[in-house]
């Protein structure tokens, strides 16, 4: 594929991860970084993530290619002023949600020259520090309204997606904050919720969490994400979200109702359809 | 420590993973097991689990300690009428219910031949196939109502834990019920509950699974566990997890009530306070 010269807008978890990868696929034939955090842009470069950190407009200047990976309310923020500096550059996002995204540009001129993506990858821990290699490898990456993109922009992403080992998918923006709201953002709120759940008994008993087991660590982990980026992710997907949410509250009244009414044939029932989840995850 | 003759009452996860390490310890003069399941008693003696399977009664007589790891249903069925056989020997069990299985017994001319642990470890797996070497390692293992045990069984069993890896915590049965409750069992309805939320879902559309990313399947995985085992805890444990659940509906309903009032200061306090989990757990 085609070498560029790349910016990444935001060298946190995902835009170092991400810088990472560019640097050992040899998509990039040079790579800035661009980042407000003057913390986070010091050890971005003392980490060699990045070249070197530029202010928006330079970086835009001298790239050919923009990744945005900032918060999903800095994206919605900056998108507009980005593209009308564009000239010919590619730009792609990296972001959680898409439908207000791509509705607030839909006019732009330059609307052709960006692509929708959101690579399904993460961890709850945030800034250029966490940065990983070899991550979003056997993923899959969600590339949202590919008919308002111009082909050259898709084809250079889906190539640069493909090389750093990512399964495309293609959908409406729509449809992806929906199913996202189902694969991520209500696990998030499922684990905050826990974590509030058990550190709520934590004040009277500390002697708890010496008997915290692997399966609680598993469940609750995601209760160490950033709120900068899960409360902008929440609102601009709050009806979908609201949704989710409703249903998962309502299956857990259902395990209530059986304790409750001490009625254990259905809850083993419940727990036999939870079960068909092995023929989703391994 | 002394090495005992030992039979294993139930070579499933728990009780195969346990023989895995008392051979590997040296803990044991010989291994014998007691398993209803043909095919389980089968499987255990191909992957060499166990010298022998023999019926209840004759591991008994030829043994010098018993432990039990059967689901808490057969724990609570089988425990009196092992201790009315039992002369001398060791019995332990490694059950996720304490308060039942100790009130059970409390007046039983054998108590002080039983001591009750709780192992704290597991995974969604489960038959002597899911046994791994090395479990339990830096778990914490709780031993309830030490005193009612006698002397020289408390300290056998503190040594095998103690050899096997586990960190040792002692408390009264009524507090490891309401601990496990909070940081085990509601993890376990709470990903039960996901599962189910979002198996609905996919009922419409199944493209919604490709989707899947790592934190879906770490705040789901446990909803492959076994309902054979799972019912009875909830069962014997119901009042405590019924009261936790309850706390994580309404931690739940508070994030619900920031989405429907748009109210994301107190949604963004909300999740800082489950950021204080990373305090526990790293």
């Amino acid at each position: 594929m085609e070498r560029k010269k790349i910016a990444i807008v935001g060298v946190g978890l995902i835009g170092g991860s991400l810088a990472l990868q560019l640097n050992e696929k040899g998509i990039a034939a040079g790579l800035v970084g661009v980042e407000a955090s003057e913390s986070h842009a010091k050890r971005a470069l003392e980490l060699g993530l990045v070249d070197a950190i530029l202010p928006l407009d330079e970086a835009i200047a001298a790239s050919e290619a923009i990744i945005l990976a900032v918060p999903v309310d800095q994206m919605t923020g900056m998108l507009r002023g980005i593209l009308d500096k564009v000239t010919n550059q590619v730009v792609f996002d990296a972001g959680s949600t898409k439908e207000q995204l791509v509705e607030l540009i839909r006019d732009h001129p330059k609307r052709g020259r960006f692509v929708a993506t959101h690579p399904m990858w993460g961890t709850e821990y945030s800034g250029p520090q966490a940065a990983v290699k070899q991550a979003f490898e056997n993923k899959a990456v969600v590339i949202c309204n590919a008919k308002d993109s111009d082909a050259d922009a898709i084809e250079w992403v889906k190539k640069l997606y493909e090389k750093i080992g990512m399964r495309l998918l293609e959908m409406e923006a729509s449809a992806h904050d929906l199913h996202a709201a189902y694969v991520s953002h209500i696990s998030h709120i499922t684990s905050f919720a826990l974590a509030n759940t058990v550190l709520e008994k934590e004040r009277e008993d500390r002697a708890i969490f010496e008997m915290a087991s692997a399966g609680f660590e598993s469940t609750v982990r995601l209760a160490k994400s950033n709120p900068s980026m899960w409360v902008p992710i929440f609102r601009q997907n709050r009806d979908n979200v609201l949704d989710v949410l409703n249903e998962h509250i309502s299956q857990l009244r259902k395990f209530k109702s059986c304790l409750e009414k001490e009625n254990y044939e259905y809850l083993q029932e419940l727990i036999e359809n939870a079960n068909k989840i092995r023929r989703i995850i391994k």
